[in-house]
């Protein structure tokens, strides 16, 4: 269940360029049970890994459509000149469709886990632009990475619900909402304050 | 749609005690509009207050064997003698008690998004253990409350299905979901870096 990695500027998983996460895999481990994240979970986002494969760009497109419709969202996406950089924006894109595909098939290994901390800090000033030399505001604040957590979970049903129904659905959603909730939680690292994470 | 203040110790909602968030109220409609609330939300709680009101203590009860269950979330429930603390756990509960139902009937004003602030910091060094007088640990790290979401909003799917189903069981767990979301990100803010949420 192996993607290719080639061809995606910036996508460094398993790279030695990545940053380390700070976790313990026992204690990601733990942080996966407080979840409710379970082998059933990862095989149930296996089961369904086409879903993810033909429809990541389309669920992407439409996330950043109800970005676009923000204010306070898409200016984090503005350049100097104070309209969206959309070379910014390409360059970001297809690491973001990649994420909904290693979503539904990366094992929580080591490589897995530091790859959450490089996405949390590309979205603070340590190092965002910084893997795409661009140069728009250097921070997207946590409160608008929570928020969004519903957009992707809600907003993925649809999608979910062309091939699935009844049980099958609730499952693939609640697989879904974990493992996302999961990722967010890691990506939040780089923000709290010492020791408070 | 009013639920009586009386008998719930430490339950300081609208109190000049309680602290103030650093939100604007027009930031908080920015908020709102990221994870998707709308008003419609806020009405489809409200028209399912009455299942908050009947559950809204076995849901509490059926998170808490959630935590019980994980030596890494009931610590932060102990004294000092490595024990939890029976006394703390119980002054706890109802102002938790009381939240479930809060979600579903507060309007989201100065004095929610106050409280939602005193909430958060009720869970960091700033004030947890001082509501109560007990010296249980003085953090929740942010970690385990993010990622406790699904255990909340998931695991609230079968108190919801007693009731409802199809449509109207969607709109109650979208609704839930996004107010529990809006919730917990306005709580983390204590825990980040000045500036950084």
């Amino acid at each position: 269940m192996r993607e290719a990695n080639v061809n995606i500027a910036g996508y460094d998983y398993g790279q030695p360029s990545v940053a380390r996460s700070p976790l313990s895999i026992e204690e990601l481990r733990e942080l996966e049970q407080t979840v409710g994240w379970s082998d059933a979970d990862a095989e149930t986002l296996r089961r369904h890994v086409d879903i993810f494969r033909r429809h990541a760009e389309e669920m992407v497109d439409a996330w950043r459509a109800v970005i676009a419709a923000q204010p306070h969202l898409i200016k984090w996406f503005f350049g100097p000149d104070g309209s969206r950089d959309a070379e910014y924006a390409a360059k970001v894109k297809p690491r973001f469709v990649r994420w909904v595909v290693d979503v539904a098939t990366r094992t929580h290994d080591r490589a897995w886990l530091d790859y959450q901390e490089e996405i949390g800090l590309r979205h603070t000033p340590a190092k965002k632009n910084v893997t795409d030399h661009r140069h728009t505001p250097d921070l997207v604040p946590l409160r608008y990475i929570l928020a969004f957590v519903p957009v992707v979970t809600i907003g993925s049903r649809p999608f979910f619900a062309r091939y699935l129904d009844g049980e099958e659905l609730h499952q693939l959603e609640d697989a879904w909402s974990k493992a996302v909730q999961l990722h967010v939680t890691l990506w939040a690292r780089p923000y709290a304050r010492e020791a408070m994470w």
